[in-house]
């Protein structure tokens, strides 16, 4: 037949990195393109060991019917203590859900609060998921200028007058795709505005477990007295993208109102999935987990700085985060360079990453792209940068 | 803050049964309400040493690693073979999607074709979520009559015509909440008005393993040639619904549709949970399981038909289901009955059931209500049905 599909996706085709990824099955190409966790920290003696203890515990059956939309209530008991450590206080169940990864609190953040024609307003540039999603709604997404610090304020506020936002998306701790973090300052005076222009903020806070270097700040959330502040959080970094379980905290009202959305997708998330997450934190792991991690990923952080100062062109100036996956580069606008047209000519060498336009809403910035560091190995950064370097250099020369 | 919810949610409460679950957290209440598979048939040692095996497999660190949206490879392998059980033949693997549990199969087939405003037809009764998640869409459902043997054809061809729906959603076989059957007549007349009137046929199949008497009936999707069918299938009623996870077999152009609007949410299923299915399947144990199961509960739906018959008043009627979970019934629409209010005199008694004017799409029908004997005891089936045939003969007299 003739398929006639809804408005929301009868243009949409995949999002860009969900798409490299299959161009990536082939083993031997160099990845600097995902935001997977190194594939040999995956706690696979872990998983099995819960999940045997569980299946021969009392909660056994529990855990294999079906649960509240919520979330299995020993879980979102837990939470409440495991998100004090980005300073959210004062809050009780009611205030936490439980949901299939991070990307479904977006999802259900917008399916909460946004209309078609709506705006939503992002860091320029963002996780580039968030503009999929928002066409999913038909709504509009609106990019607000940024630097070291994140938000540009006077822009910010701008926009809030100008769009009317009803919601404010950010990653203001290792932001993906640049790996900046916000200030404490900055923090307090986005959350003044929200409050100011009644928007709605969602904080999405995937990476910051993932520190090497600086001092923890507090969340956004945490200076939250308004309800304004919808938190989410997951542990796809941190243990195992493939369990899809993460945690969102807001206003009860708010949080009611996402339940009856989720109700209407999943019922809830895998039960096995959120006993195994609850009771790594109820033993309190995570401190050693993350401990194990932050050698690795410094490491290899590390390695492609130097890679990038040994290759990379002089013409490439590039971030230097703190924690996180990614680092986020741009060449000299003078040169033309579009990441975007030549990657195919990349991958021919073995070698990808993602070009940075994807994450842009209002400008495609085609002289810019995000490396990941996790992924790759010590020796496949060095030869997959040298392979990007030796490109790019060559490029330029015969510019 | 004042919140300015969305159109979709704003005046959404959670849906009906949900709703019930809550109330029912009491213990000794004897729960005729919900849809849950019996609690001491869940594999706990399946899923402890299934999950082992897999943690010290050669697969182990791709099962906690992002997958792709589409599913896990070998479990999508593995469906081809399984759906032939439904009479389907002739796939392949772009053909088939691994979904959240079969509701997202449900929710993604209407974020794939449905618009604001757009009708979607259903049995009267139906699946009460589906016109739950169908608010979420602000769509239009509109209830065809069915008798013993499914959609009443001429309705349901003069409803297409007036209408114009985009979808018919159908559970043909032990529907839920009546537990009656499609005849293969019905099912391909059915088919037949679909292609012509250019209607995407839902084909929900949670149901079918549970036969207990009776011959096996070959789905809808099995005689479709034009691509007019989503089938979806899940494992909440033979293995675990914990582990929320289900196929859906549709035309490669609407899997890719389906697939962008998944992506979209919760990026793929937990794939430990696809990689636990995966491994049962390709042992090939669903029959074994389904042999165990099918004697448990012919024995409970049998002490349910006795416990009716033995207790409630003669103005009942019900259904007389060959596999599933459910009966439904009706009292005389002349005595005026009203289950739904009378719920809150019930439930003080200790025995809960859920109203059927819930599962009505186009009328209220308050006489009529579900009952499950899945999930009580046969002696909780007996002293449950004995408080509720009291209770009702006792409103009968008074009338």
């Amino acid at each position: 037949m003739e398929y006639n599909f809804s408005d929301r996706v009868k243009d949409l085709g995949g999002n860009a990195i969900r798409e490299i990824f299959k161009l990536l099955a082939d083993p031997s190409v160099i990845s600097f393109a995902g935001g997977f966790p190194t594939k040999t920290t995956l706690p696979t003696q872990l998983i099995a060991t819960t999940t045997s203890e569980l299946m021969s515990s009392s909660e056994a059956e529990n855990i294999l019917q079906y649960g509240s939309t919520e979330g299995y209530t020993p879980l979102r008991l837990t939470a409440i203590d495991y998100v004090r450590r980005y300073g959210i206080n004062d809050i009780n169940i009611d205030n936490t859900l439980i949901i299939s990864g991070g990307q479904q609190g977006i999802d259900l953040t917008f399916k909460t609060f946004v209309n078609k024609g709506d705006v939503v307003l992002v860091e320029d540039p963002t996780y580039l998921a968030v503009l999929h999603i928002l066409k999913t709604y038909e709504a509009t997404a609106i990019g607000v200028d940024s630097g070291n610090d994140g938000l540009d304020l006077a822009d910010l506020e701008s926009k809030m007058i100008m769009h009317k936002p009803k919601v404010l998306y950010v990653v203001p701790t290792f932001s993906n795709p640049t790996g900046r973090t916000y200030s404490i300052a900055k923090r307090k005076a986005i959350y003044e505005l929200a409050v100011k222009y009644n928007v709605i903020i969602l904080e999405d806070d995937p990476y910051s477990e993932l520190r090497f270097s600086g001092e923890r700040v507090p969340s956004i959330k945490s200076f939250d007295k308004t309800g304004n502040v919808i938190y989410i959080t997951s542990f796809s970094k941190t243990l195992a993208p493939g369990l899809r379980t993460g945690i969102a905290i807001g206003d009860p009202e708010v949080i009611r109102k996402m339940t009856i959305g989720k109700q209407a997708t999943d019922v809830h998330t895998s039960s096995l999935s959120q006993a195994i997450i609850n009771n790594f934190l109820s033993k309190s792991l995570m401190d050693a987990r993350v401990s194990e991690l932050i050698p690795l990923y410094l490491e290899k952080k590390n390695a492609m700085m130097s890679a990038i100062e040994k290759y990379m062109p002089k013409e490439f100036t590039y971030t230097n985060p703190d924690g996180g996956l990614f680092i986020f580069g741009e060449f000299d606008e003078s040169l033309g360079i579009n990441t975007m047209k030549l990657f195919p000519e990349v991958a021919a060498h073995k070698v990808a990453y993602v070009s940075g336009h994807s994450f842009f809403a209002s400008e495609d910035k085609f002289n810019t792209l995000r490396l990941n560091y996790s992924n790759a190995s010590l020796d496949q950064i060095d030869s997959g940068m040298k392979k990007l370097g030796d490109f790019f250099k060559k490029i330029i020369a015969n510019k």
